[in-house]
């Protein structure tokens, strides 16, 4: 006997509740992004993988699906959106006007090692907005990410947007003196300096010739500068200054990140990151070499970490609990209760059908009690009984069993 | 300067109205699938090569997208989705109710040579019907193709649905003498008769022992056999008998197919099958060998083919082009002009989106001019103009250039 053929390690099988947990993530996506004014796009799955590789940032490089397609193609499954973007919006950017408000909800591909919170296989919602240099875009990007987060059900109790600057930190490279750093590796070390031994990051920023009570002191001192002001000044006016702290140790990993970053945080006992992003002026150019430069922000959330702090989370888990109850549900069952009028069932169910209602009948002959079980299981509105009285047909709805005799003509409009 | 990234040939990129147009036939594809009282799940995209190799029919397997990920397994893209509709069936029917009426809208990927109609990535809607052998299961899935096609704004001159059955074939081949014959050949001769040269075919049935004649005579009886009475009464119960043509000369290219099997076929120029399926009932145990027969009929449509048939023909291109018209255009646009009443603005946008309305507004101070010619070019049904007279706000309305003043208490409900 050969072997169960099984799902692949870190990838996902959506059964229906599981599908329509993740239809309600991406229809709540989809209505935030409607709300602010962003269009939907999507690019291929598959990509030459020299489009990731010109990106640098070696750490997606090690965790790539890629390989050599029958034409002697370098391809790989895509690990992330932004590079597509950036080749998408430099061939046709100037059939647009600016800016370019674009999101995205599509499959990514990463080879790590499965563990809680991380897939090899996740969704991911990329929201960018091109052609804007502003600080004023920078804003428009945190309130709609902050604004997300409310849509789903969370409080400012439950997340805080930590808001950064990596400009912020070349001026104080500048301040210590090290203008010949290399920038990367100083934001590398305040990138990991949260999961990484206080010894560790001392030695890495010594050997940087600055030390961890200077950035201490640093990101200590920020919180009131005016540097963020712009950005917080924006937010203020929409009434969303609760939900930012100003939080310099958020650097954000990729390396073509320029100026604003930022992160949502699970204020929880998780103490997640379940989205991020930031200012990324130079990566258009670095895509589509021969492009204009196109300064671009942008934020990305995946699935798997939201959709479970949405089911940790009360406020959050109502809301979806709420969408699930009505997904799944029928609008009625059509019960042939004799044999003979199968046919005649057969049209009412079409009726039914014709007019938007979700409607679901037996396909074989069955015992009356047990059609009224299935539509129970199927969780349906209303039962249509079919029987020898027909053209008067019995409509029962299953809540309260209440029962009414209604002429087939009636239906559905009065149903 | 490095060369320019470009699209994998037969991949494509969605800007925002492909990617609409792209919605659309999701959308119209969900609400049918809802109204047959079908719920939605995926599978991944990325599975086990063992997986399409067990179900055997060579075909797909030349055209697989496939590789040793870093674990050493053998892996592929997914070429369709019926073998992990197999597996998913397979491992958990015990926790459902039979008949399972599973849907799910997903991307494929074959390496074939990209022509008209054919991509190496697409789009397919899957709709199966799991553990009823009944022909009145056929039928439902019959009469689903058929109100989808309506539903996209076809018509009957514009489709027919060519119903067949292999089991037909089967009794021919008895009625021949051919017991002993492969099916699995001869239907492959079947199927492939309307593309071939007829010298071909017929030197390919002499090989099996008939004949172009007697295959011919067979056809052309069958259109009233008793075979297809119960499927075709059922249709004609719901009033969709007109959109039917028995057609012997229909087997589908798919070896797992078992009995009833029918394509969605243009009747214009194009004469191409957009959709199509059949009868599987071996594939789950096949599949997962340990598992229980599990009867099973399905269909798919592609995006592709059916995308361009929706714009050449004129009523279905009509219901495309009225939810592009709805789905790009915004509510509002807030204009700017009076840079010092910015936050108040801000304000105003935070509401107006709160509510539920697609809000923009300018990133940047900009002359009143450009930014209604924003407006417009958003296709916003309103600019909400926020001057010196804040708190009283122009209301204009785009279409008709009306204008009405409102106190800003009075946004959003009065818009």
């Amino acid at each position: 006997m050969a072997e169960k053929i099984q799902t692949l390690k870190g990838f996902r099988d959506f059964y229906p509740e599981d599908c329509a947990a993740r239809n309600y993530l991406f229809e709540r996506w989809r209505a935030v992004a409607h709300r602010y004014g962003f269009a939907e796009y999507e690019g291929p799955v598959l990509e030459s993988t020299e489009l990731y590789k010109r990106k640098s940032g070696d750490e997606i490089l090690g965790q790539l699906f890629h390989f050599t397609d029958r034409g002697e193609r370098e391809v790989a499954m895509r690990p992330e959106l932004t590079p597509t973007l950036a080749r998408m919006a430099a061939a046709k950017q100037r059939d647009y006007k600016k800016p370019l408000r674009w999101f995205a909800i599509g499959q990514f591909f990463r080879y790590e090692a499965p563990q809680k919170g991380r897939t090899r296989e996740f969704y991911q919602f990329n929201v960018d907005l091109l052609g804007e240099p502003s600080k004023a875009a920078d804003a428009e990007l945190v309130a709609f990410a902050i604004d997300l987060m409310r849509d789903l059900g969370f409080t400012a109790d439950d997340f805080t947007l930590r808001l950064s600057d990596r400009d912020a930190w070349l001026a104080f490279l500048e301040g210590e003196g090290l203008d010949e750093a290399d920038p990367a590796a100083f934001l590398s070390i305040i990138d990991k300096m949260e999961r990484e031994r206080p010894e560790v990051t001392e030695d890495k920023l010594k050997g940087l010739g600055t030390s961890r009570e200077a950035v201490d002191a640093f990101i200590a001192s920020a919180a009131g500068s005016a540097h963020f002001a712009p950005v917080l000044d924006d937010l203020a006016a929409r009434g969303l200054a609760d939900f930012v702290t100003v939080d310099l140790g958020v650097v954000r990993g990729l390396a073509y990140y320029t100026g604003t970053v930022f992160e949502v945080f699970d204020k929880g006992r998780g103490m997640r990151a379940v989205a991020g992003g930031g200012r990324y002026d130079k990566l258009v150019s670095l895509i589509s070499e021969g492009a204009a430069d196109l300064p671009a922000c942008g934020f990305a959330m995946g699935d798997v970490v939201i959709t479970d702090l949405i089911k940790e989370t009360p406020s959050a888990r109502a809301k979806l609990d709420e969408h699930l109850a009505a997904a799944g549900a029928l609008d009625a069952y059509v019960v042939i209760a004799d044999e003979s009028k199968r046919a005649e069932a057969l049209g009412i169910v079409q009726r039914l059908r014709a007019a938007g209602l979700r409607t679901d009948y037996p396909l074989v002959p069955l015992k009356v009690g047990k059609q009224f079980g299935h539509a129970e299981s199927l969780r349906a509105r209303k039962a249509i009984v079919v029987g020898a009285e027909f053209p008067t047909v019995a409509v029962k709805t299953l809540a309260d069993r209440s029962e009414q005799q209604l002429l087939v003509e009636d239906l559905p409009t009065q149903l």
